[in-house]
Order: C-alpha cells, then sequence, then structure tokens
C-alpha cells in the first residue's frame, strides 16, 4: 500500500481480459515500476476479486472500482467497504459510468468511504452532475462524458468546456475536492491537455490497459504529468 | 390547471385505496375546494392513470409522482414526460424516498421537466443530498426523512436541524430553489412549525389522504400557513 | 372494453410521439375500426396517462405496458394494478425487454394481475426464458428477440427456431399459456409466418406505429391472420 | 479446490462481521476442517475480496454469493464469471434473496456459469419461482422464503410444504437439477427435516456464521446429515 498524491494516473481495470487474474497482477506491477521510475502516482481498479493479492504485491494506490452503502449485515453478494479495505485497497470509485448509483446511495457510500478510511472518487457525467457531487464531498471527482469512454477521442479535446466548467463548478461548491477526468485518453498530449485545464490527473481504463504495451504508455503519460 | 404559487401544500396520493381511481378523483376535488375557501395553493399528485381525468376536472396543480429521463422513442413501460404534460400535469416528483433514481438520472429528469414545461420537485432525504439536488437546479426540494415518512412524527419537530440546515445548504447553492419539507406532518402546529423553519411549504401524503375527514385537515393545514 | 380473443394483434404504443396523447387516442381508434372491418382482435398497450380516455373511446382490448407488483400502500411513482384495472385496462405487457423485471417481481406481477383481474402477457428474450415464464402461469407470454426489435427483421425469418421451439417448450410446461411472438414484425407475411409457427398472434410496435398508414398496415396483418 | 457433492452445507458468509476478512478465512478452515472429520461436503460463500486467499487456503468448496451476466470487457464495478472462477471458486450463488435479478439476467448467468464451469445455485423464493428457474437448467435451486431468513424458524418446520412442492415442481420440470433449501436453520434437527422433505442439502447463514461455536454447529449439521 502506499500515499496517495496528486496528480495521480488512475487505471481502471474494469473486467477486460487483459486485466483478470494474473494478467491483473502484471499489470499492476508495470504500474508500480512506471511510478517509481517517474515519481507520478499511479492508482490501479482491479477487479474485486483481484484486490487483495494485488495489493500485496504492489506498494501503489489500489482502489475498488465500487463499493455498496452498506454495512457489515445481510447483504449477499454486495461489496462491503469494509472488505475492501481489509483487502488492502485505499480507495474506490463510486457511481462509474457502467456502474450508476442512487443519489442518496452516493451520499451513503462516501460517508461509508470516509467511516472505513476509504478515498471516494465520484464519476459524474457532465457539469452539473459533478456540481451535485461535490456537495456531497467526496474526496475526488472523476468527470467522464459517457459518449467519450471507450473511444480514443480525449474529452480533453473534444469537450474541453466540459472539464473546465467542472473544474469551476466543483471548486465554487467544495474547493477541497479534486478534480481528475477520463473518457478517450490515449495519449500523453491528453493527459497534458487534461492538467492544463485545471484537473489533477486522469481516469484512464482501456488507453493503458488495451494498449500494445501498457507499461510504454504509462511512462508516457507520467511523464506528460512531469512536464506541464 | 391553475398556476402554483407558495406556500405550498402538496398532497402525495402514493397507491394508497384512498387514492385511486373515483377516490382520486374526489380527494382533488376536496382538495380544490379548500384551495379555494382559503386562497393557499394545494397541488395533488395522484397516480398516473388518473392524471388526465382530475386535470380535467380540477382547477389545482396537478402532480406526477415520476417521470423518466426519457424522450419519444422505445421505452415500454416508462413515463414519458410529455405524456404527463400532455395529461394536464403542470409539474412532477422526481427522485421520491419510495422510487429513488440514479443521480444521472436525476440530473436528466430535472432537464426533460425544464424542456417541457413541468415543475420539478425533487426528493431528498438528508440536507447533504439535498445540497446536491439543488447543484442541479430543479424548482423545488421536498426533504424527507424517510425514517420519518407514514410515522406522524413530524420532520419539524423530530428533527427540525435537517430541515433548516437543508433551508440553509439550499440558499447556499441556488436561492431560487424552493424548499418543502415532508415526512410525518398530520397537524396544522406540524404545517406551522415547517414554515417557521424556513421552508415554503409542505409535501403530505397520508396526513391528508388517510385522514378520516381529509377535507377538514387540509383546512387546517392551509389556515395554519395563513397564520404563520 | 371488450372481450379479448386469439389470434390476436397486439400494438405497444411504448412512448412514440406517434403514439402519445391525441395521437394515441386516434391510433386506438384506428385499431378499432380495423377490428370491427376483419373481426379479428386488436389490442392496444398505450402508455399508463392515455390508458383511462382510450378505454373510454374505443370497445377493443387495452392493455398497460407494464405494473408494479405492489399492492395499495406506500409505493409513490408505481403503477399499482389496481389501478390500470380502474382505468378500464383488461390486461398488461409484463417484463419487456424495455422494462426488464426481476424474477420474484415478474412471478408477484403475474399474481397481482390475476387477483385483479387483468390478462399478463410476459414478454420473454429466447426459449428458455419463455419456458422459466410459463412456469408462473401467466395467461401469455410474448417472445421476442431484444436483437430484432425496430429492426424490421421479422423474428419468423431472422429466427423462426426460437418461435418454434418456444412454442414447444411452454407447451410442454403449460399448455394453457398462449404463445405470441413479436420483433421485426412489418408486413402481413411476416404475421402469417408468425401463425404457422404456432403462434396464437404478435406484439408489434414500430412496424404499425411508424409506418406511414398504420390503418393500412393494421388491415394487412388481420387479413394475414385471416387467410391462415 | 474439491469436488462438490450432496448432500451438502453451503455456508453464505454475507457481509457479516463475523466472516470478512480474517475471520472469513477461519470460518473456512472451521468449515473444512468439520467436512473432513464427518466426510460431510461443506461449502463456503464469501465475500468477493475474500475468495482467492480462502480458496488457497482450504480444499473445500468455495462459492461466490454473486455473478454479473457479463463477459470481459467494460463492466466497471461488476462481478465477471472468469475473476471468480480465476480466484478459485468452483460455483456461484445467483439471485439471492439480497441481490436479486432480473429473470433474463439469471438465464444469462447461468449460461455464463456453464461456460465458465461454476456449478450455479439459484435461489428461489417459493415454489412456482423455483419452477421457473428449474426451466433455466442451473445445477442447484436453494428455496429460501424470504420472510423466513434470519429468523431461526426453519422453512422445515414453517413452511414445510413450500419445500416438498419445489422438490416436486422442479422434479417435473427437470429432474437433474438439485434442490437445497434455507432461511432459519439453526439446529441439526432442521437439517435433517430438510433432507427427508426431499433436499439434497441446506444453504445457511446467520444460523452458522452467528453462532457462538460454528464449528460445533458444522459438526452437528453434518451429523445430523449422515445420520438421515
Amino acid at each position: 500500500m502506499s500515499e496517495i498524491k496528486t496528480p495521480i494516473i488512475l487505471v481502471n481495470f474494469k473486467t477486460y481480459a487483459e486485466a483478470t487474474g494474473e494478467k491483473a497482477i502484471k499489470l499492476a506491477e508495470m504500474a508500480e515500476k512506471a511510478s517509481v521510475e517517474t515519481g507520478v502516482c499511479i492508482g490501479v481498479a482491479p477487479q474485486f476479486s483481484d484486490i487483495a493479492i494485488i495489493a500485496k504485491k504492489v506498494s501503489i494506490p489500489v482502489f475498488a472500482q465500487h463499493i455498496d452503502p452498506i454495512k457489515y449485515g445481510s447483504f449477499t453478494g454486495h461489496v462491503l467497504p469494509e472488505s475492501i479495505k481489509c483487502a488492502g485497497a485505499i480507495g474506490t470509485l463510486i457511481n462509474h459510468s457502467e456502474r450508476r448509483l442512487k443519489l442518496a446511495d452516493i451520499d451513503a457510500a462516501i460517508t461509508r468511504a470516509r467511516e472505513v478510511g476509504l478515498i471516494s472518487v465520484v464519476c459524474t457525467n457532465n457539469t452539473s452532475v459533478s456540481a451535485s457531487a461535490a456537495a456531497l464531498k467526496p474526496n475526488m471527482i472523476a468527470v467522464e462524458p459517457p459518449e467519450l469512454i471507450g473511444t480514443g477521442i480525449p474529452v480533453s479535446k473534444a469537450k474541453p468546456e466540459v472539464v473546465t466548467s467542472t473544474v469551476e463548478a466543483v471548486r465554487k461548491i467544495d474547493p477541497d475536492v479534486v478534480v481528475l477526468c477520463g473518457a478517450g485518453i490515449t495519449s500523453g498530449e491528453d493527459v497534458a491537455a487534461a492538467i492544463k485545464l485545471g484537473t489533477k490527473g486522469v481516469l484512464v481504463a482501456s488507453g493503458i490497459v488495451k494498449a500494445k504495451d501498457p507499461y510504454k504508455v504509462m511512462l508516457e503519460f507520467a511523464e506528460a504529468i512531469l512536464k506541464t
């Protein structure tokens, strides 16, 4: 486990074949190597069943992809925040566009994350939802226009105004909330653009996981951050 | 149909036997009578299939209990905002505790309500969620601690701080958003307390619908508003 | 209101612009005219808020597009089976591919439909799900491969084996359950094929609602049934 | 990992404090010891993040509590069947009453379980839903009247007819599907009753996990099976 710092590159492993089981471990080790080499914080968000092993093997921040807003009890098949923490994660995504939650559940999940000591990264789809999420006081917000996810068209190019207006709207509601951006990020240039637009890092998935050489792309992303 | 004004008493018919079909029409007519008699705005939120007839029979504001964040298209079994408007409703509840929505869907539903000219009343369960909802710029927010709904224990007595802190939090985010409160309201005294705590009215269900004499209770509520 | 008989053409109005409000009434009137003219049973499934007016205006079977598996009570924003019956519907779709339900809720919704006297038409996506639904003893099952819905490619042509194996599987589990088929049906030929494959009718939406001349298409469908 | 055989005692760890992280490992080790000692098959269903470590430590069958009906891809926060298999589970619960699924998703989840080689145990709430689930050809069905879960009132006593009619209904639809029963089971007597009613074992949670001496209860359950 390791401390988190910004700017951060947060790699969402989704349920990609390239990031499940043994391959998830290797990808996390690459992320660790790229982080050590560049000094840039790189976090990974593997699947639930891979968290424990990865958190033991690497000393970079490990995130869950989701938690349920529940406590110990009768919640078969749900994701208990304590179980995630216990497995070695230091934070969690909440409300990813592929796992949207009800408003009251996002509020409760952020509260539960805070209670057990997990960093909360709430995913949002536009500026108004980002402002709305900021009012719930998560640690971070990752704005990702869903129509750009997986396209290779970076939000920083296709919709820079979504990023800048989100940064501004979130700052107005709660300046302590860190803003990341995501969707379509595949190059160091995209990462640099995201930082210049006022974010503190990127949430990225296929751009790294499905790259021919993920390690090389992670290095490129980290170096882009160092140059900004 | 009629203009809405505040303070308002908004009566949620839920799926109560006392407020379905013919009985829904009678209840709406009582609300109209009480409104005419006192000059206080009383709105009703009947079930979807009762909206059209009620909107034709009475000249008080009629609300839907829910809309889906959809447009014309292939959405079998969903509630199209246009269909609600077309049936004569002037507004709609969104995200009632018995029909919670995903954050992105609340945002989209408010937008759709605005597009078709429906007044949006977003229900919330606590202060942080109210602040969050306010950032989405609905017309109104109705804060109702779910644990008090249907209890007869008014939020204005049991948790007055939830009401005052909601009024304050919403004002800070967007002073144009009107705050109502609900849950457990059964007497004129409760309504007066709600107004004194800074709200512009109440969202009430069983307190009126399941009263022995709903008309009398509506009068009592309206008169309490007149006295504040 | 009217008796239902098979073969049946059941027209799902979805939330199409061409089938909302006034246009829904006109479409239902066309269906009535086509039914009277040909003697073939044509049912319509309009949106919730249009049911009451349509059921008053026409004497053909009116269905809801969905019901919730609830009783009278605190279910804001839900669709009470009694409210649908009360508005004049004689039946309801359940589990349409655009409004999928949990298994236990389909079971409960069928039970509730039976209790209030609504004909239940459970939509399914393949043969095994059709067999599964048949075990719950609904009145009808409408099998619709979701990938064909709205395509104009009829299931009776693209996947005739889905239809025949569904007819057989349902018969084995409960021969009293009537099988319809849907998805991609746009011509009398498609309807005739559906009947020949062993179904007792079709569930159709865009093929009629979005046709240039819906009345003509309804006549064509009905005549195809008469010829089989 | 180990072969599964019937009769089986399947212990659902839910998200109980007594069955999370280190405590989950100890409980699984107790189950293994009781299984070795008696020769009765005892399986465990821990939380997702505990599966990998438990599957490495013990040689009894490990189950997931849920899988999503998905393939490799963009499904952030979901539970990929392959990830569960990869972590060492040999089977999974599907549609537990605390994690109900849509009918089409149960069908797809069973198919996915079959594809990756996971034993599917579909939970059901009554006889008709059990028959319905049987038509989907899972490996096992565990019938649990939800109103008895966690009560200590065993289904075999409170509603024996639900168990016998489920056994019969499932046999009629597919005699290869194994029937378990659950809810309220706390003693060897309850387990014996379940077997006598025609089931091949029990699904149990609080009766073991929250017992003062879980190991003793597991022994008692296993011995009850040996005596029947």
